[in-house]
């Protein structure tokens, strides 16, 4: 039996669309066109495209084009659905997430001059040391299947040896191993915080650039900052307890670089447990000191678990591995582990295995060392640099180590237009408008990936765009 | 300045609780045995209890013990909060959930006689192979950040040309890499569905021992089976369109082994597209084939794009790796990708190269051969030993690939009283009530992992047990 031809026509258009070769939102050809493709009259290419319009895949209005918008799966809800959209416009800031998506994509771009990447450039990668290591680690390898829900025995003892140098006593059984920070965030968020939660943090914060704890229904209240970061009087209580939430990045904050000081930390750390306020420490950045070691995480001075301490290797060592910690009760640890297990059961063996060797050998320190030395280079060349071209344009402070500087731009100059002009002349910076709304005025500066060159040159240009007003 | 004494009660008892050493829901020493301690009067411990059952750590009742009833972490809602359990009561059958955790952990125990691990046996674990390739990683590696959203791309390239064999054409920007299927379906369900919607499925399914689609609010709908699987007249769309998803595992089913033949699954793809129902295929035991290749996939027949195909390495060649992989059209999996970044930021770079390199070898095509032979021998050893012993009380179909018989106990002999009493023998088997209400009278027995001296013990153990009713 033959198909009518309308059918066909549907059955060919269904299929483009299916495929992604018609995007959602694109227009189709025009009647004209199909019925001339499908040796048809216009009537049969109107009855088809009718019957898709009933389905819901195109959508056509009198005199204008017909446009695909949707397909099977979007029709489920893709557009619409899930709390990773519909909430991140709760709470007070609402992230210009299509420019955090452009930024993200543009990084993948090796034509660019990356200022905007906070991740050690790949000279710093430690290839012999990783190389050797993995062939230690396939050497050693016996067969492997799922890991304890925690992770990788050797490696939680790795974590808790290594933590111990910061001050934090934390045995293996109250360590969770996961697949970088981001996956801590995440399942902080789903199982422990309720919805209708508050969120304390910096602002401007990281944090504000992700839809994560928004994605979980949670609000996001700014607190103020000063050069050591929060300012303890800023916080607010507004819920009843149990409701509130302190997220805070202490140590090389990004995006300001500010570090706490250690009374600071003390008296937030007495505060917190005066008030009974859950504590989310995101200590990254720690090892990435480039003057002298940070003060003691909040963690470290944490006697009632008030604190879940988040660590990963990613910033470090190499976000290849996902390997990230996160440090609490024995009783929360056990609940996140589970929520883990049911996410992806568990981290990938061999990420685990050459983790832990890479923290139990002295590789970690040496690498380290070096890292330090690179970085107190690289800061010193972006701000020789932000010195002789942007300082009519511009202030900063000097960050004592982590990543980044939080430069602000006089207000006579336009910070969009900076950036969009930056990304037309291949340069790319972060904007200060994504980590919170007022400080539209400032940029995030990576002195972490480009080479020097590209950190000299990027800057320059930036002058030069700044300039011509 | 001193602390007062009861201060120094209520920092003490802060403590134990926060470090877990106090466990919620236990009893705390007695005010007697305090006040010993502590060298007070009673009533200065009084006063300290007070304070804590006022901020809700402990709970007292007159002439009963006084215990522990939060810390702070779960203060905020670790117990109540969160989709994860809220929403484990929606749909219409209720996981024992708790059974699934026991069994969970009862899996590390390496003392029992593992009946339920669906899971190859350490045996069967490729090692000199993986030692060979991990080796060889080592030497070409580079340094590695974070990968492309969708994962390395060397390795969607060979799971592409894996693909192929099996009749599916899908171009590496149509696939994404995953930590397993299970991650899979958590993307899936946060991304792509709508809160309300309603999962058809297999009953039973392994589905129904998992959270996963009820955690994100979905509800779950039970079809009809035989054996060939799912029983297309017994699919009811309850709800309009794009509210309904259907979940299958066409191959191999979990737990009964079901097989569905070609004509069934060009029925299938026929009415999902005729009724837009869009289908997730979860095929991750396609490879586990002992009698014949199994038909095409669901995937291979699908025009429009209605199918997303989910594969992984855990069930072949090892859970460790946590690989895995989405098939669908782009639009869908760019979406996915986008959630897998915020969620992980991808899955591990080491892993990704191990499993990109088995797959464009010859090496995983001639593991597979080897696993098949030996699953050939391991479901003989237990179809022998079922027919030996287990004859007059059970029943139970011949599975052509997989790992698990689908046991049918008669009805006088309760499974619960089996499940405990082979357990306090140091057998674990699961029972039919996790993968529906209805399959109560079931036992799955996996032949995969244990060894073949444990299979038989295993199942000659069951025998004796039931024989004392």
């Amino acid at each position: 039996m033959k198909k009518p031809k309308y059918q066909l026509i549907i059955d060919f258009i269904k299929e483009k669309i299916a495929k992604g070769e018609w995007a959602i939102g694109s227009p189709i050809p025009s009647q004209r066109n199909l019925a001339k493709q499908f040796e048809v009259n216009r009537s049969t290419v109107i009855t088809a495209l009718e019957e898709l319009m009933a389905e819901g895949l195109l959508e056509g209005k009198a005199g204008k084009e017909t446009v695909v918008t949707n397909n099977t799966w979007t029709l489920m809800g893709a557009k619409y659905s899930t709390n990773w959209n519909e909430n991140v416009t709760l709470g007070i800031h609402k992230p210009s997430v299509s420019m955090v998506q452009e930024i993200n994509q543009a990084e993948s771009d090796t034509n660019l001059i990356q200022l905007s990447k906070g991740e050690l450039s790949p000279e710093m990668f430690p290839l012999e040391e990783m190389k050797f290591i993995v062939q230690k680690i396939s050497n050693q390898l016996t067969s492997f299947g799922y890991e304890e829900p925690k992770g990788n025995l050797k490696l939680r003892q790795a974590i808790s040896d290594y933590l111990k140098v910061r001050g934090i006593e934390a045995s293996p059984s109250s360590i969770l191993v996961v697949s970088g920070a981001l996956q801590a965030l995440h399942l902080i968020s789903i199982g422990l915080l309720k919805r209708g939660s508050t969120v304390l943090l910096e602002m401007p914060s990281y944090l504000y650039s992700l839809t994560v704890f928004e994605s979980a229904g949670m609000e996001l209240q700014g607190l103020a900052m000063d050069k050591e970061g929060l300012i303890i009087d800023s916080i607010y209580l507004t819920k009843e307890k149990g409701k509130n939430i302190l997220y805070t990045i202490p140590t090389f904050h990004n995006p300001t670089g500010a570090l706490m000081q250690e009374k600071r930390r003390e008296k937030l750390i007495a505060y917190c447990e005066r008030e009974q306020l859950p504590v989310i420490e995101d200590d990254v950045y720690h090892d990435l000191w480039i003057d002298n070691p940070p003060p003691k995480p909040l963690k470290a001075m944490d006697l009632y678990g008030n604190v879940l301490y988040v660590g990963s290797l990613s910033k470090t060592l190499s976000p290849g591995l996902r390997i990230g910690w996160i440090v609490g009760s024995e009783s929360v640890i056990n609940r996140l582990a589970d929520l883990k297990m049911q996410s992806d059961y568990g981290s990938s063996t061999l990420s685990q295995l050459v983790a832990a060797e890479w923290l139990s050998s002295n590789f970690y320190d040496s690498h380290l060392d070096k890292v330090r030395e690179q970085l107190r280079v690289r800061r010193k060349v972006a701000l020789d640099a932000l010195d002789k071209y942007l300082s009519p344009y511009a202030t900063w402070d000097i960050p004592k180590g982590g990543l980044f500087i939080w430069v602000k731009i006089k207000p006579e100059f336009k910070v969009k237009r900076l950036f969009e002009k930056a990304f037309s002349n291949n340069i790319l910076l972060n904007p200060g408008s994504i980590y919170a709304e007022k400080t539209g005025q400032f940029i995030r500066i990576s002195y972490g990936y480009a080479s020097l060159d590209e950190i000299k040159v990027g800057i320059f240009k930036l002058s030069e765009i700044i300039k011509i007003k």
